[in-house]
């Protein structure tokens, strides 16, 4: 299998990037092609110093690049040749099976809907996170890409969510719920409500309603909601984790006695942190476009950055969209109702 | 002052919520009156048994009992005798100026909202609820009263939310933000965009959309939401606050070395426990309504249920009512425009 990589746009620059590239090419024998596009200076001037030479890389040049600044839409219409562009250009062409790009999130998610466009029987591409818990981890979709959104959106979240916990996870039966204010069947919004009504419908596990409380223990393998919620929800957690390790952090140092006993413990915190860091969780797909579309963290470490290309390798290998495009087929029925309500 | 005790629908009965009482009473030299609001016989029994006798005190029976899994409004027809009217009608009547009760959130509101009515200038009461941080605590509402909200709605709660962060949490000048999906200005869906033009324009030291990464890093006081998300919010954060201690206490006690080092520094883990506990919060109160009232937790200890009637009292001393209709009068040309929209 061949991947583009995008190596421009990360906070840390392309160096970090390329070095992820390295890493995975090291890890993973059924990577055929390693496209990295970005700016062709920089990139061998990087692969020079750092000795970096293999036989499946490939070199392609794009003269600009997609800042965080950028407005997706305009930008991508002024700024023809960046790497970004470039990158999913080489999957529209048939050179490269998927991308994986630390880049402008709305950028990728225009380009990709713009060049590659959605799945057969996928109205909307939605991004996906993984959040790890305890005893599990969910995914919870969409995470940012579609602010407002209709029940036909949501029901095509909860295929893809399901397809990608049961393939990339490794769950044989994902339980799929939709985030609202409570459990109970009245409890909702105008839009989870009947979206609660098609999915109920669909050939899904599906357990209805979810609410905050059923997130951290084991509960649901799949979380939909509209993207505005989804964001929300992601970087409360997000942030909340990092407010965690803060106060912790103040309250073991506090006095001596606290600081020995945090000394002799050590190992717990940083395997907490370890379990919690998202650098493990390879990247947030982008589901439902026509092609394999992998967005890493713009602060990925080479680490996080070679977990982006083996998920994008597994959604390869597992035929992730095939089974999207055979799911959604299946649905048709019940959801033709809403299409046209839609 | 005088405040009329909900003692009923509490999930670990009645004793608890007497117990509480008893706290307050003997804390809070400014409570003239508490009306302890349920079923005679056993807040007799319990009395007796305790020997909790002040004169202070005053029973004010109550046959039913609005449970967890009544309908509100369905339930509140019903159960005409039941104690959350009781004691809302005691405010009503003008016998008591709070009340203060752990049962069912939406029979609390609907009473509170029939009988008592909205404030002058507000439409819509919302819970508000406190959220501690590393270095800061804030207000987030609607946490679920209202699930579909329209602009001047989230004006109403910004100016609420304000007001109860001033006089109870004593911050002088309140950073309050509406909650989305980003801070830039085009982020946001339909409703938060609108509630932000009229917000600018207000006399609030607004600062914009605040998004999840900004809640546990000391950058606002104020978060503003509809009740379908902010329920989704609160309750996200207590369940990773959950998540996080069992995550912690598996990594603490996976081999000896570790168990050591925690047993030595636990009293650091106690401490945060109970910085995160809602005990300490005292309850979150239904704003907008023309009286105080205060929802406990249905689970509240003596101690949650002491500091619920402190919080009420403390409304009642700061005039938090009065200043909220003062406040909506200042803002009335510029919500005018709305009201007419909406």
């Amino acid at each position: 299998m061949r991947i583009a990589v995008d190596v421009m746009g990360a906070d840390h620059g392309a160096a970090v990037v390329i070095d992820g590239a390295r890493l995975a090419l090291s890890a993973f024998g059924a990577i055929e092609k390693l496209l990295l596009v970005g700016n062709e200076d920089q990139i061998r001037a990087h692969l020079k110093a750092s000795g970096f030479n293999d036989p499946r890389l490939e070199v392609r040049h794009a003269s600009q690049v997609l800042t965080m600044d950028d407005k997706p839409v305009d930008a991508l219409r002024k700024k023809k040749d960046c790497s970004i562009a470039r990158a999913i250009e080489a999957v529209k062409n048939g050179d490269a099976d998927a991308i994986v790009s630390p880049g402008n999130t709305g950028g990728i998610l225009s380009a990709g809907t713009i060049r590659l466009r959605t799945l057969t029987g996928i109205s909307r591409g939605a991004i996906a996170t993984i959040i790890p818990e305890p005893q599990n981890e969910f995914v919870l979709l969409d995470a940012g890409a579609n602010v407002e959104c209709k029940p036909l959106h949501l029901a095509e979240f909860a295929v893809m969510g399901s397809i990608y916990a049961r393939e990339i996870l490794r769950k044989p039966k994902p339980r799929v719920g939709v985030l609202a204010n409570g459990t109970e069947e009245s409890k909702g919004n105008e839009l989870t409500q009947e979206a609660n009504r098609i999915l109920r419908r669909m050939d899904l596990n599906f357990i209805g309603n979810v609410e905050g409380h059923d997130l951290f223990h084991n509960h649901v393998d799949v979380v939909v909601c509209d993207g505005f919620v989804g964001n929300i929800v992601l970087k409360t957690c997000e942030s909340m984790a990092r407010g965690m390790f803060s106060w912790l952090k103040a309250e073991l140092t506090a006095n001596a006695r606290r600081k020995l006993g945090a000394y002799i413990a050590k190992d717990a915190f940083q395997s907490l942190k370890k379990r919690l860091d998202s650098e493990n969780y390879g990247g947030a797909p982008l589901l439902g476009l026509n092609g394999v579309v992998m967005k890493a963290h713009a602060s990925a470490s080479p680490i996080a950055i070679m977990n982006a290309i083996r998920t994008a390798k597994e959604a390869i290998s597992h035929n992730v969209n095939d089974a999207i495009v055979r799911d959604m087929a299946k649905a048709a029925d019940v959801l033709s109702e809403l299409s046209e309500a839609a």
